[in-house]
């Protein structure tokens, strides 16, 4: 498969929550224009996007809703379930343990760990915070397919340095430091202080 | 000023928190090499990013790093404070007002809204939760500069216009939609749910 743009990919989950919004309402196409309104694009770009996967829809009569979404759901990986681990229970860490959202999508958090001795042994909806000292006896028998780092800066890439040698494969990364994993390891970065930065830096150049 | 990309501005957020490290140690100057390790880059994007600001420091001395963290504070625009409104109190907008990083930087948390009567009243470091209703008015007493919102994705156009309405220059949009603001507002989307689904379509890849 050609190399597809973290762009692309992010319309493509935008396009999926219309898609299944639709087929909630019983909808059964959609027109190009639509998918790209709320895709935040144009139809040209939504018919592009979706020619990287194959010819979808006849023309003229839109793309049909369920066959799309559900080639959707398997491009984007979400026609099965994945194990996160969080490493982090501050706020963030905690927060991201009760979002309802990451388990609608299929991503159910199967352990929260941290180094805190007074943040071990808590619980946030069901989940026991657990001494980072166990972290790979419980990669080991938990397996997990991705890991969330919501540590200080200075600590995320020891922590994702035992992730991935745990076998995680990969990591969403909320510390405020570039981390270096092996090319084998897919990355993300999330840094809401940097975004807030951005907007800053947008406010004073102004 | 030249537009700078996104990911110059990301950069020179991460060099600046490295410089802030530098000078509570005391280090008086800084490599290139250095300041690329932190930044996740080389020393010559690290020379190119701060050519767009002017020269600074003598070359084979490395940078000055009082003066180079001055200087990007104020290219960040992070030499003055900014007002926060943050609208949505569930469990990301709640932890977000709990997180002392935004405090640290310089954005002030202002005030927060709810339209669930169940969460408006309750507080948080000690900001309590108010109807979405008053927000308007809140706007025009509290003057922010940024709003953030964290509200589910059908609503997040109609809270973002009120916002823009009510004089808010930058916008942190947490919801799952795209956002559509006037070109004089700064936008930046941040999607927990579309990060971890960009994993799991980089693991489906494979």
């Amino acid at each position: 498969m050609r190399k597809i743009a973290d762009s692309t990919v992010r319309r493509l989950s935008l396009y999926l929550r219309y898609l299944e919004e639709f087929e909630t309402e019983g909808q059964a196409t959609v027109s190009s224009e639509a998918l790209a309104t709320r895709g935040g694009t144009t139809s040209a770009q939504v018919r592009k996007d979706l020619s990287f996967f194959g010819s979808f829809g006849k023309r003229g009569l839109g793309y049909p809703v369920a066959e799309l979404s559900e080639r959707l759901r398997r491009i984007l990986g979400l026609d099965r379930r994945y194990r996160v681990v969080v490493v982090g229970a501050g706020k963030i860490g905690s927060a991201l343990v009760q979002y309802r959202g990451f388990r609608q999508r299929g991503f159910d958090i199967v352990a929260l760990f941290d180094s805190d001795p007074s943040k071990i042994g808590r619980a946030y909806d069901g989940l026991v915070v657990r001494d980072v000292a166990e972290l790979e006896q419980a990669l080991r028998s938990e397996t997990p397919d991705i890991g969330i780092i919501v540590v200080p800066g200075d600590q995320a890439q020891a922590v994702s340095e035992r992730l991935v040698q745990g076998g995680v494969k990969a990591v969403l990364n909320f510390a405020p430091a570039p981390l270096h994993v092996p090319e084998s390891v897919a990355l993300k970065n999330v840094n809401l202080a940097l975004e807030l930065e951005a907007l800053s830096f947008a406010l004073a150049s102004r």
